[in-house]
């Protein structure tokens, strides 16, 4: 499997928009790869200086050039003509990029050698396009004897440089294997292939009258197998739960070609270790998804959007909690948004604000359930109370579906709102809940103190801001800067990352670690678990490095 | 650890009732032991006749006796006075139950000793009772180190076989460790140590507002960290989902003694392997669990129980499908009982049945939601349009409280109106929704085919029948008899599994295997995964046989 050392990320600018991106296009997922069990370090490292800015300003350059001390593992070989004649005969002349004995495909090969936000571009000179679980079997296990580096590809929406290739890497994408293969009616168990499209999916299960328990904004592009190998968290975690709750079961193909065949479809099955968990958030390093089996829940038939401004965090706990309690089963997200945020997407959209005053914070709410009135009255109840009680100083509520649209625009729509502005240092956390602003306030003080923060053009950052997804208590915390200057990252991190830490936060919440963030895994995991992690990745692929 | 070969599982008679059980005492669980991974078959047995019948008479007999083939293994250390005093030295007497040293110590072990069933009893002279992690690590590495076979037990409430020792195991227990620890009440999570009784945390955060997203029969006696690491399913599964979805962290001690601290309280971190849950549901065999971070729901404030009469298992499933459409979100039960179990509960308890007319089936719905009206609303409504389509014949609403539990009675009174008419065989299966109940036909079928089923004495089984939680697909199936007759095991067995085999369903949905059911994983589990379990056993306790 692919050698992949640690990479300095990359200042983020949204150059092109992804292909198919839905109304919500905030959170693109990463993709799955196999990664170097060694790569998972142990020692927390406290110098970050030279590797670590959460951004960098890039535009299609080569990974290898943006970061020369990467360098390919002299232990995998080179991919020969014999060993693309192997793989045009097992799979047919048509489910394979070949630009190792072609040198006519470099357009083709291009789109599956680059993430979406060309944060990370590769050297990959072959794609291969398996249409059933045999062929990825046969796919892996000829790497697997040959010593040819593999990174599994599904829609390559992730926002980690998890799903292309570094050097030469074949990618193997899942795009063919995208059947729905069963649906049962009753349970609400859909099964289907790795390569389906999220809101196909979705869109199948809303013929049924059923609903994915999983809504991100790459909707549109990315693949379940995709979401299942990335842990997918995403706007309604708060509502159907995480992936390790709802997905039944899977089937995924190691290293070596084994299939493992968990393809359950059993809300309860205790019988063993129940190693789909272990699949769930893997990113790929120890296999590769094929299938997917997964519990869906009921589709509502009603859904409101409220929008409010609040005049603390410590409201805003206030109204979390009273939503909880008042809105309890109906309640489907719970956004929290700075001023800050919604001072940018204004300025960028111009669109008039949802409401006449500003406040420190909004925060947006949905609520889905199965009796429209119902839900209505218990909204406008939550309203007045939460209103009443001092707890919100001003709210509105969505009449239509346009309305609902506006009012999670203003949610979605930051980080588009920001990647107009300039370059935004992006860090994608959990905080328990308590001291979950507090990363927003002590980063803008000290980037404040460095005196790199002001309104004025010698002053490198515009805005800090913070936003996300308060009911999973992840926050969004975005550095809008103007232009590039190292000061930012040196005043950033390593003290971002330490701040997590000792509040016992995740550096990545819902991202994964890809490319990114491998080298940092030291701050939310400690040496015993990630000693642990490198003896399940050795169990499950013995050969990878 | 202790080496615990295959056992011929227990024709069930409840001698006595369990302490301290809740008004649902319908399902206790097994608790966390260490076993020996060489026991995970990867073969798929054939030949049960003299092995594996579900249920068998006992009262009190040695394990060991009822199974003599049962050897202790030789590479485990005797108990020597100078361990005794080791452990005395570490925990103080007071944590110490010493039979080694004493004689006088009898009575008071032997609740440690044997299951609430009477079904398994072992021959432990030592247990030891740690009051922090630090000595759960300390015991654990000089037992490690000293080749002592251990039994890690917490309210000993299971099924299976599973917390108990079979020869001189020491037992661990982890009732002193039964602190709450702590609660967010704006997140709802919740942070306990192993020992916590479930009922003492659920009563806990009542009085916050939430309410524990598990409830199970033995909620009085049984200790949340057996939850976890047994992965309890029980009542409100189909609600509140799995404990792979709720569980955010927990904290576990390997067998040198490691102390994995994973008490995450985050909802979404994606850093790696999500450790925790190999631990969910491993049953003890890879580290014993000493603390718990869990998400907890808001408590609703209203309650509803509808109980209703059917006329075939195509009408049961037609309700369900309603009943997740229309009561969607307020639906947190949904019970299936067959004529045959209400037919026994009414010969037993004399009880006056719910409905006037008899019907082959019957479920029990249960609404939950935070508005009394709304959820009455949306219950008069489903059952109207049920009940008009033809799919429900005949129900009834519970009016008040007593009422509530009088309904719930008719379910949750199944096991123990059995208890009282004779031995039960038990199965605890999961099958795909749509062949659900031709279990039960089928093994009917096949006992009446062999004479075995009738209403007179000279035929060993009254009743096949089934129940159980039809929203996770769970049914309990059990043969009533009226005495031992080796005749019925070789009809049941391997038939059962066979069966259940051949539909991809599972052996054990929720009790766990335990000592019961080790043998038969190769029903529910292939080669391919048995064989990556042992290799997770290995790399968490390679010391274990």
């Amino acid at each position: 499997m692919a050698s992949r050392p640690q990479l300095t990320p990359l200042f983020r600018r949204l150059s092109r928009a992804p292909a198919q991106l839905s109304r919500k296009a905030a959170l693109p997922v990463r993709q799955t790869r196999f990664l170097p069990s060694r790569l998972l370090s142990t020692s927390r490292p406290r110098l970050f200086r030279s590797t670590a800015p959460a951004a960098a300003v890039v535009g299609g350059k080569f990974t290898s050039e943006t970061y020369p001390d990467l360098k390919r593992d002299s232990r995998f070989a080179q991919i020969t003509p014999e060993h693309v004649a192997y793989f045009k005969d097992l799979l047919g002349e048509a489910a394979v990029i070949d630009g190792v004995t072609r040198n006519d495909t470099a357009d083709d090969i291009e789109p599956f050698n680059m993430d979406w936000m060309r944060k990370y571009r590769g050297h990959c000179q072959l794609v291969l396009k398996p249409g059933t679980t045999e062929e990825v079997s046969k796919i892996l296990k000829y790497c697997n004897d040959n010593m040819l580096a593999v990174v599994p590809q599904g829609g390559n929406t992730g926002l980690v440089g998890g799903s292309v290739p570094v050097f030469d890497e074949i990618v193997i994408n899942m795009s063919r294997m995208n059947k729905i293969l069963d649906f049962d009616e009753v349970s609400g168990t859909l099964v289907v292939e790795a390569g389906c499209i999220l809101e196909v999916a979705d869109q199948f299960l809303a013929s049924k009258g059923y609903i994915f328990p999983l809504d991100l904004g790459a909707k549109g592009s990315c693949h379940v197998g995709g979401n299942v190998a990335t842990n997918a968290g995403g706007l309604r975690l708060l509502r159907y739960g995480s992936l390790h709750g709802t997905v039944l079961g899977l089937e995924a193909v190691l290293a070596d070609g084994t299939v493992v065949d968990d393809l359950c479809r059993l809300r309860k099955n205790n019988t063993g270790y129940d190693l789909k968990q272990l699949f769930i958030g893997s990113e790929g390093t120890i296999g590769i998804i094929t299938k997917v089996s997964i519990q869906c829940p009921q589709r509502s038939a009603a859904q409101n959007v409220a929008f409010f401004g609040l005049e603390s965090f410590e409201k805003v706990q206030q109204a979390f909690r009273e939503a909880k309690s008042q809105l309890s089963e109906i309640l489907s997200a719970f956004e929290l948004m700075d001023e800050g945020s919604q001072a940018l997407v204004h300025q960028v959209t111009k669109n008039q604000r949802p409401l006449e005053g500003q406040y420190p914070f909004y925060c947006l709410i949905e609520t889905s359930g199965s009796n429209a009135e119902h839900d209505s009255e218990k909204l406008s109840a939550f309203l007045e109370d939460v209103m009443e009680k001092g707890i919100v100083v001003d709210g509105t509520l969505a009449e239509n579906e346009t309305q609902i649209k506006s009012l999670w625009a203003w949610r979605e729509g930051i980080p588009e709102a920001l990647s107009h502005l300039g370059g935004t240092y992006k860090y994608d956390v959990s905080i328990p809940l308590k001291d979950l602003y507090k990363l927003v306030e002590d980063t803008r003080a000290r980037v404040e103190q460095a005196g790199l923060l002001g309104d004025t053009d010698e002053h490198p950052v515009r805005a800090v801001v913070g936003y996300g997804h308060m009911g999973d208590a992840n926050l969004h915390l975005n550095v809008s800067t103007r232009h590039y200057d190292s000061r930012v990252e040196q005043v950033l991190e390593p003290f971002i990352y330490e701040w997590i830490a000792e509040r016992q936060g995740s550096i990545s919440a819902e991202h994964g670690l890809g490319l990114m963030k491998k080298k940092f895994i030291g701050y939310s995991r400690n040496p015993t678990m990630v000693g642990l992690m490198k003896n399940i990745k050795n169990a499950f692929d013995p050969v990878g490095f």
